[in-house]
């Protein structure tokens, strides 16, 4: 036995006993007596449980039994934990032991429009009723955990999970996620806020190591996650599968028992990703609670049970009874766990839950119609009128299911009705006609490369099909197969896949009214920009894509999103990939974020290379006029709020909605900063001709960076601009004001 | 079309109607004002529930969705129903749509012993208790209803399901089913009382009608279901296999609409036994209200989804939207559904629930302490004491599962202590030693037949192993294998399978000190009696068989349970069996229960025909002397209560209990009457030399026959005999009492 590593075991394990035992979580003493009474109340009926526990019962709650559920204790009437994916939708069951589904008949569901939509309607009044509905949704399917909301920050458009994820600004995320988060819980059902953290890409997502600097580690990749925790009250949280600084997220002291639990003072469960795991020891003494998903296909009901060899299974109850661990580390988790169970399945007085309802269906719908952004509208090709014409509907992309595939968050909605069936619904007068123009082949793990002769057909007849069309609407984009938007590994490509760019080309040389609807969780490379009349981006829309999609072009729906991430027009001009491998995707499975805080439209604002389409923006079929912007004062202190008032009008002949966007710089700071960071947004809903005050405020707080030579917030004194406008890279006034 | 039928089809209906609108269940307005207050408010929620129902939704709640569950109303948030086999314990989770198995390792339960044992302790409290605990299991298991407890009357030893059932008698039945649903209830789950009625014999389950008078289905067959619903307040009842006067029972006008619902007042659940349904028009206006198990294996998850096939499903709903059923009959099954639940899964105060706890083992144990029969003990060759001795266990049943097996009541308990380990744990200082004896393969459907070889061996083998012991425990009777008291098939042999009877001569050929441990639900000839020293019915146990076995034998528990049927010597000595073919197991699949009131004891004390052992028999390892026995009038009106009064004392050596038991007769009466008809008992707790007091009360009334001349109970005037004893054929005093 190495007696050296051993004492340093040892001194480790006792600093970090010490840490567990001062950093009791702190909210509890922040509440009012009578919510500290009640917590009091509860805390000392969870510590009585606790001790009627054996330590193997104690054991048995830190882990998987099964794919999507982990132990209670049976003979005192704890319940068990159910567990299901996911962000948008709630999964169609799966077997006990494996992947394959469960083949149940009551577990479809509504299918919501993926997290990219929701952050592009910039309404978080919209996310807390998503978050309500689809937690209705997780009640009523018996789950006691929903695997979402997803907030890694999008870092380069060819992570294959971005569509999961809430844009790549921290404030726009932040803001979004907390009513999610409650709008969820209000059911008795746990969301569980996650990559935590830095899984920014799936390739390597098992191996890759982050190197990231404390500065834009605080200032860009946990505030979501820090707004989850502290504003959204989650009750549970997911590691990433990547590793951050050579440690396991799943298991990393800094992440989950420094910043989460003691800094945040998270008093809820940490749950690893599927297979996250990877030490009993680092798992059991840094942070994890719940291990999950460390596989086991097919072996959890043969007579060695294998989630027993589970890392924080047998090998930790060994741990716990040599000692090397002492018990207090597995109440700790046991005491989180009880918590959250209160919270859910224990809770006497949590809603039925429901599914399938007009209601979910509307919230759906509403989201999509929100979050729809459209990019170009020349000669106000769209709205499409409903006359006598003839609409040509080009591509897969116009009938295939987008629920399916994509990972994880596959969904088995009880319907999804296409764009291409939703504008038949929506159009009476025009004449609908459909070429698929490419084809993928299903939506499975190794997409389908179609035969040449097969892709040759389709195109001829696309272009016949488009060459007689008044209009052409061409459904691309991606589609959730393997590299195409999809779990488990990253775009190969920044340009669309399937010939569709060659496609296009062809179509246009027939046909010069064309408008692209873009059917994706990422931006892509636009060749063909200049020769299209219109763009939109319509995401993954869910059961109700059909209609949303149907309710914008043909003006039912004034679109009002606005883009959460930036649009490079090429890859090296985004910020992760402007400094070759080692920043993506790594070498030797490790890599340096070397664009530092400049991520998304912080580098293209600062580095002064424009983008395609910036962060933020997004077109009306109306106008808006912002005006009398103004900030309440010059002179701040640093405790003291901004305050932004303009009004906006709707000069158009449309209703619709705006986005107020409030960014800040500081021109002269001692360290680099963006010159601009979102601070601020409002939505703002306005009848043709109606006008409205905005009013913003912003905590001077906010202004503050992360100072590294302190570990701490430091707001300097100083000047500051304020840049109010509708885009990232479109702005009304910039005012100066000063904090004291 | 056929007019003629058509009218005459919808004024049946119309008939039907009426009863449904007039009948609405009275028990509503007997209770006092609070409750019914309350009870109104719930009823006007069931109402306005009802008006946002869509007929589809109505119908989809009255039939299946998988094999044990029915569907919800997912846009309201009406939660499925889960329901579980079964009486004794809760059974393994079932896949969604086949009969295997679902794999999953979270459904190992506790094992409670079989009701013939729970009726064996005619202890109703503990009855309170296995039930409570029981319920506790399934709660926690998240079912909704239990199936179980099953009643149907004991009437032939052949009958492959008499353990799931409480015996011959219809006063001991009633008096133990009330508190076991009650206790089941507690927990917020249904008990499912079945199968009712008159499934009284597996072979021909199916097919079979059974021809019985108003008068001993009035009084033998519907008391225990009539406790179930008036005194025991079940929320749910099955329905039975087979036909009663050619129509089937889950579709019977005469059970289910006027006996069940009209005269009986039942507010609950009808639910099919699994296939037990057999058109819709039956299904729809006589009394069902869902639909379970209408076979579809492996169907139910393709495009055409066959559980809409089933008789309550698409038909139902074409038959109402034609206007051939009115809705009114789907809003009465809706009504009941949702009034279960409100009972169960949409109580806001239901306990969570609990598995595998040692209280529910200490039950379990105490059950099979209570019900283990005593039968014969020549020269105190129980208890065996624990001294330097060798004890010989013979037979496969003490070493075999007694849960596997015996169809769906099938458990997997999280262990099973066998016989051989029960004793080997208590025995110190004797050496046991065990010898199979005889095999039979393993528990399934088709009872594999040993090789004659594989046979032989063992015989000589447990021969040698008896020849050398000081005791002989034979551990034989059934085995819950199909034809060996198993669901489906009725036992062909009256004596036991296979060769037990031979071995155990050969074996009492080496060794006179035999005594034989009857594992069964069901009396077997004993040709052997004589021979042995020691019988002892010992039932299906569950997870503490061993245990339980082993208090007894050793003598550390007393035994107290007594037969709740009779043994006949012969298989014709037996009421069913008196009459040939059309009466056991009829003819054409047509049968008469020409023994009509005569069942069981009735039949021997009436035709004096001597039990082997009689209804109520079972020894103790003490002594009691019961004296002052009397009434407290000898003159009673038709509302009085009869009281009985004794003294009771524990004259032996040993603490034990003692059952009074209570019969009464009528010697002159207008209809011919049993010689005696259980009408009450008491269990009395004795230590070693205590006496006590013992009370019975009686209702006058219940001293009625069932006059089917009235078609209602008759309380003849005149001279009634009272018997007191301690089993039906062992009487220690008759007291004559008139009724005025």
């Amino acid at each position: 036995m190495n007696t050296k590593k051993t004492k340093t075991k040892a001194l480790k394990i006792a600093l970090v006993l010490i840490s567990f035992l001062i950093n009791a979580p702190k909210t509890f003493a922040q509440n009012n007596d009578t919510k500290s009474q009640k917590i009091d109340v509860l805390e000392s009926k969870i510590d009585s449980i606790i001790s009627l526990l054996t330590l193997k019962e104690k054991v048995d709650m830190c882990h998987a039994q099964s794919k999507f559920s982990s132990k209670g204790v049976e003979r005192l009437g704890i319940p068990e934990i159910w567990m299901s994916d996911g962000p948008h939708g709630v999964r169609a069951e799966i077997s006990w032991d494996s992947w394959e589904y469960a083949g149940w008949t009551n577990d479809s569901i509504t299918a919501f429009p993926a997290l990219t939509c929701l952050a592009a309607t910039f309404n978080p009044i919209l996310s807390g009723e998503y978050g309500y509905n689809l937690g209705e949704e997780a009640r009523y399917r018996k789950k006691d955990i929903l695997l979402g909301p997803g907030v890694n920050i999008y870092r380069t458009p060819l992570n294959g999970r971005n569509f999961e994820y809430m844009g790549e600004d921290p404030f726009l995320a932040s803001t979004m996620v907390v009513p999610y988060i409650k709008g969820v819980q209000k059911n008795g059902v746990a969301a569980c806020v996650k990559h935590y953290a830095l899984n920014n890409q799936e390739l390597w997502r098992n191996e890759v190591s982050v190197e990231v600097s404390d500065r834009a580690l605080y200032e860009i990749y946990l505030p979501a996650f820090k707004a989850a925790v502290i504003d959204g009250g989650v009750w549970s949280i997911m590691g990433a599968y990547n590793k951050f600084r050579g440690q396991y997220c799943c298991h990393n002291e800094l992440l989950l028992n420094n910043i989460l639990k003691k800094d945040w003072a998270f008093d809820g469960v940490v749950v690893s990703d599927w297979s996250g795991a990877h030490d009993t020891y680092e798992s059991a003494l840094f942070g994890l609670d719940i291990e999950m998903g460390t596989g086991t296909d097919g072996l959890g009901s043969s007579t060695a049970n294998h989630y027993d060899n589970y890392y924080l299974a047998t090998p930790f109850l060994k741990s716990i009874k040599s000692g090397e661990i002492d018990e207090a580390v597995v109440n700790d988790k046991v005491r989180r766990i009880l918590r959250l169970m209160y919270r859910t399945n224990m809770s006497s007085n949590r809603p039925l839950g429901r599914v399938n309802n007009k209601e979910h269906h509307d919230i759906a719908r509403k989201v999509a119609q929100e979050g729809i952004v459209l990019l170009k509208n020349k000669n106000n090709f769209f709205p499409v009128k409903d006359e006598n014409i003839t609409i040509a509907v080009i591509g897969e992309n116009a009938t295939r299911s987008m629920t399916a595939g994509g990972g994880s968050s596959e969904l088995k909605p009880q319907f999804e009705i296409s764009p291409l069936a939703g504008l038949k619904a929506r159009y009476k007068n025009a004449t609908i006609v459909h070429a698929m123009g490419y084809a993928t082949g299903p939506s499975v793990y190794d997409a389908i490369i179609p035969s040449k002769l097969n892709a040759d057909s389709l195109r001829v007849e696309a272009i016949k099909v488009a060459k007689n069309a008044d209009i052409v609407l061409f459904f691309g984009g991606l589609n959730k197969s393997h590299l195409q938007d999809c779990e488990g590994a990253d775009r190969k490509q920044f340009n669309l896949p399937f010939g569709q760019d060659e496609l296009l080309n062809d179509i246009l040389s027939v046909n010069k009214n064309v408008g692209y609807i873009l059917m994706s969780g990422n931006a892509v490379e636009m060749p063909w920009l200049n020769q299209v009349n219109g763009v939109m981006q319509t995401w993954y829309l869910g059961s109700m894509a059909g209609q949303g999609i149907a309710d914008v072009i043909s003006g039912d729906v004034n679109p009002s999103g606005k883009l959460p991430f930036s649009f490079p027009v090429k890859l090296k001009d985004n910020a992760a990939h402007a400094f070759g491998e080692s920043s993506y995707p790594g070498i030797n499975y490790t890599q340096t974020y070397k664009e530092d805080i400049l991520v998304g439209y912080r580098w293209h604002e600062t580095k002064k290379i424009d983008p395609l389409y910036a962060f933020g923006y997004g077109l009306s079929y109306t106008n808006f006029n912002i005006t009398g912007i103004k900030t309440d004062k010059k002179t701040y202190q640093p405790n003291d709020k901004i305050k932004v008032t303009c009004q906006i009008t709707n000069t158009g002949n449309l209703d619709g909605a705006e986005v107020i966007q409030v960014y800040i710089g500081k021109p002269k700071s001692e360290v680099k900063r963006a010159l601009k960071e979102l601070k601020g947004f409002q939505k703002i809903h306005l009848k043709v001709g109606e006008q409205k005050n905005a009013e913003l405020t912003i905590d001077a707080a906010d202004l503050a960076f992360y100072d590294e030579s302190i570990s701490d917030w430091n707001l300097e004194k100083g000047d500051y601009k304020i840049y109010i406008g509708n885009a990232s890279n479109s702005i009304n006034k910039i005012i100066n004001i000063n904090i004291k």
